[in-house]
């Protein structure tokens, strides 16, 4: 199963076709900002580091250097990516703890991101609780460290990963297309196919909207005929459906939106049924957590249960299952999930579906990791092909 | 004192001539699942490395990769030896925080297990707090990401190493027994000594069984005489007593079980004074922990506390020290003592007791780090010796 | 801006004219205790690890080992700072989490030290909160480590770094001096020149002493004519004071205490506003925790918040900038600052004066993980000239 040496090379001219050079000493916020050269380079860079761990060749690019995440929303899953990226490539973590649930003030945002960033040549940043903030914490950081870099406060400009904000889940969208096209054998091979990204039922709030938003505004990019499906009154972010729409219309494939779970499954290749809060609701709730109104803050956390409730029926069962391309589509999730009868009562799949998909779900979830090393090393390196080969040929044992 | 090269050259030629094949790729979770051989590489290697080190010759086998560990129970020491053994042989620890005092559910075990270590090549679990609990889910976490590596899922086996469960407690145990040897001259000076692991009494309640178990479990294979003696009623579990009635049989000591610190002290070569709970009682706050009954809890800890406190003169007394082999049995403890008029009012053990055998101590509990990258090093190579010599002969120093 | 290998290999020859064979497997705790040539070799060693870094030229000296931090209070910089030191030499930072505001007591101190530091190369400790604990804790940790070291129990005796306590602020004061040589152009030229270290307003009680402390202790060294003002009651340490005077006579500067901060203000080339809590209010504070008097706590904290108000007029203003030598004294600070108008209604300094010397601010900052490590690297090698000379000449890629 193992990538050779031979295919690796192969994946590396590959690589060398394509145009990284914006890409260097940039962060990388959103899929939508990046060409479909630099899409494609970050799959490449990051098949051809997991061909490098299969053959148990060293990546370590660097000798020395910090890691630091910020995670202003608790993350076991996303933390342990981020930690094993940067160590792949040499970089110890070190981890910012701020107050979970805190929303970041831009007075002492610079500050603080120059004095963490002494020694850091990656940071990587979850934000993505309260509309309107997530990225705009993440570009002052990404700011104030540029500004420090020019200004001789910091030896090397750290490159900002983002690991969620409010608009865009990249890594994990990156990871889950990854995963789609080594699924379907390449990816000439999805065009035309049919993705159903659909709200779920879950029996908690306020879920972030950046994973179905990162997903239409990434997998329209391929041709593909994307359906949004969600009961009324659970949109997302009108900039990224028009996003979604102009992919749609250069890249010959479709994007929809439809208030119907079955119409969206029906006959797709691939769903992907997820739970996510209104985006009005999130709106209201920064605007009441900015204001310190707690009380408020449950009542609407009540009603928007209870909202949720009326659409109980918004789940992922075998019924529906069958009724996809050859009853067989592939069930995707960035997980945890909340599973009927084992995570809750009800929730966003059938124990069975989930189940008969668990490898599946693991190896999506296991091209995290590359895909984030990808992101950090195409910042580092502008041949990022030349130094590849370098550490191909070097063949350093990771294990000696 | 440092280990000359020719000392351990000569060591691993005595490696050389154990099987160690079937630690390759497997855990360490129990020291009587493991053969002699097996149980001797250990110490060897552990000698090894210190060695090493003692000549500043580094020992980093891994370029990177990652050592988990997962700490369901607050332990400073321990964490430090994982930490200290992970960063001899080059890996970088990335702690799980899971709530403490909770019970890991199988459901979501699996899941987390393999989204934890696509790149972990050791994971080191403490779970020691329930009875029929912690090596359960030692043996969950080890199967999902054996699954996971089958799968495709890991580019690699991550390999278990046991920190405290609720059966044993092998890191620790063994760090005592290599203290042990060291401080007898030699393995074969152990025959006929006599052993007496006892219960003590403690103004806290609730410790784990598992030194104690570890204890008679693993100080029967040499040819030692072990009394196990604990006030009526805080017997350990019976698997284990019959592993070491089994084990003294064939290795020609004994195993005996007595109501009386007095008669293990006499003439005793080493004590092992120290608290631990019934086994009934551990099962009952596993099942009420379970079945959420906190109110139960508290009762059940009066009850245990108040049984605890009939025995107060349970403690290891300069006049009990008297009275083993010459009046200077060796003292062991596993640390952190409850030392009477210092951590607390009445404990496990006098103050001047303790003060004198403050640097035996330190070196006992010194072993562990060692003790954890042996076991660690044997998952990883399949031929130790040679991969040993390989880092003696190229001599990288560790300080350039 | 970065130095050209030349200037480095200038810095060496200096450097190696430099008696550091003291600090050699010593500590560092109180820049007093240090002499002329320790001081200058610390700031030498910095300046070549920053050049060695800026030519992208790797310092890991350690290949493995650990890097132990302790913090007694919380610091997100100083944490930063001490982790970046250790990552660029090679040591992996461990964090022991000790509960915050707590008085370390002397029984556990040495168990724990030595527990720890197995493994470790540096400790780094901040234990700032309790007048007369600090320091006294860490001289515990590190008599404790060296009998550790002499006994056997650890292989190499881990260096302390003070990075504060009660009494001095060595890694920050050391910085600001090193940004001021540089401001300035040269130690040479800091002879004459005015440093008012004047106590100001800020809304919270209870700030150290060490950094006003730290600045006359070390300051004075320098022939420069250093002004201490704060109001009445506000005393630092007598002790301390008395190093400030004995320094001015014999480096031929001047020490003087005034209760204005108009006086100290006037003509003055650097100024250094910030605020402490008196030296008795510290020390009475300290008795309570002690004695667990947690409601005479509040009463002093109350007691305190009020006689600080009655000085809100101490506060770095634009108008008081005017008076200093030609309107533009250096501003330092430490950081983080109270900031009138945007931290804190009322507090240390104006935001215009801040804002103007954000960028020299953060640069003052940056040099303190190199101040850390330099500690460590003098700490680690006897002739650090040399040492530095074979890294530069290998001359081995910090990023490949």
């Amino acid at each position: 199963m193992a990538k050779t040496k031979a295919e690796i090379e192969a994946m590396i001219k590959e690589l060398q076709t394509l145009d990284t050079s914006n890409m260097y000493n940039n962060d990388f916020f959103h899929t939508w900002k990046e060409s479909d050269d630099e899409i494609q380079a970050v799959f490449k860079v990051a098949e051809i580091l997991r061909g490098l761990r299969e053959n148990n060749i060293s990546a370590k690019v660097f000798d020395s250097g910090l890691g630091i995440s910020i995670f202003r929303d608790n993350s076991t899953r996303t933390r342990f990516s981020f930690a094993s990226a940067c160590n792949l490539l040499g970089l110890e973590v070190q981890d910012l703890d701020e107050k979970v649930s805190q929303i970041a003030h831009g007075e002492t945002v610079r500050e603080t991101a120059n004095m963490i960033s002494f020694m850091a040549d990656v940071i990587g940043i979850r934000d993505d609780m309260y509309i309107g903030k997530g990225y705009t914490y993440m570009k002052t950081v990404s700011e104030s460290v540029q500004e420090g870099y020019r200004d001789g406060v910091l030896e090397q400009r750290p490159t900002l990963v983002n690991l969620q904000c409010d608009i865009d889940h990249p890594t994990q969208v990156m990871a889950d297309m990854l995963h789609i096209i080594n699924y379907f054998g390449g990816v000439e091979n999805l065009k035309g196919k049919k993705v159903a990204m659909t709200w779920a039922y879950s029996p908690s709030y306020g879920k972030p909207l950046s994973v179905p938003q990162g997903v239409i505004g990434l997998f329209t990019r391929f041709g593909m005929d994307v359906v949004l499906a969600h009961p009324e009154g659970y949109n997302v972010m009108e900039d990224v459906e028009k996003i979604a729409e102009e992919n749609a219309k250069k890249r010959g494939g479709s994007y929809k939106k439809v208030n119907s779970m079955e119409e969206a499954f029906k006959d797709a290749d691939i769903v992907y049924p997820k739970s996510w809060a209104p985006f009005a609701v999130m709106e209201e709730r920064t605007k009441l957590v900015e204001e310190g109104k707690f009380d408020e803050l449950k009542a609407l956390e009540k009603r928007c249960l209870e909202n949720n409730a009326k659409y109980k029926n918004w789940t992922c069962t075998e019924e529906l299952m069958k009724t996809t391309k050859d009853g067989k589509a592939l069930y995707l999730h960035c997980l945890p999930a909340d599973i009927t009868g084992v995570s809750c009562k009800e929730g966003e799949v059938d124990a069975s579906v989930f189940d008969r998909y668990l490898v599946p779900l693991y190896k999506e979830a296991s091209y995290k990791p590359y895909i984030i090393a990808a992101m950090i090393f195409l910042a580092k390196f502008k041949t990022p092909g030349s130094k590849l080969t370098e550490l191909l040929e070097a063949g350093t044992k990771r294990i000696k």
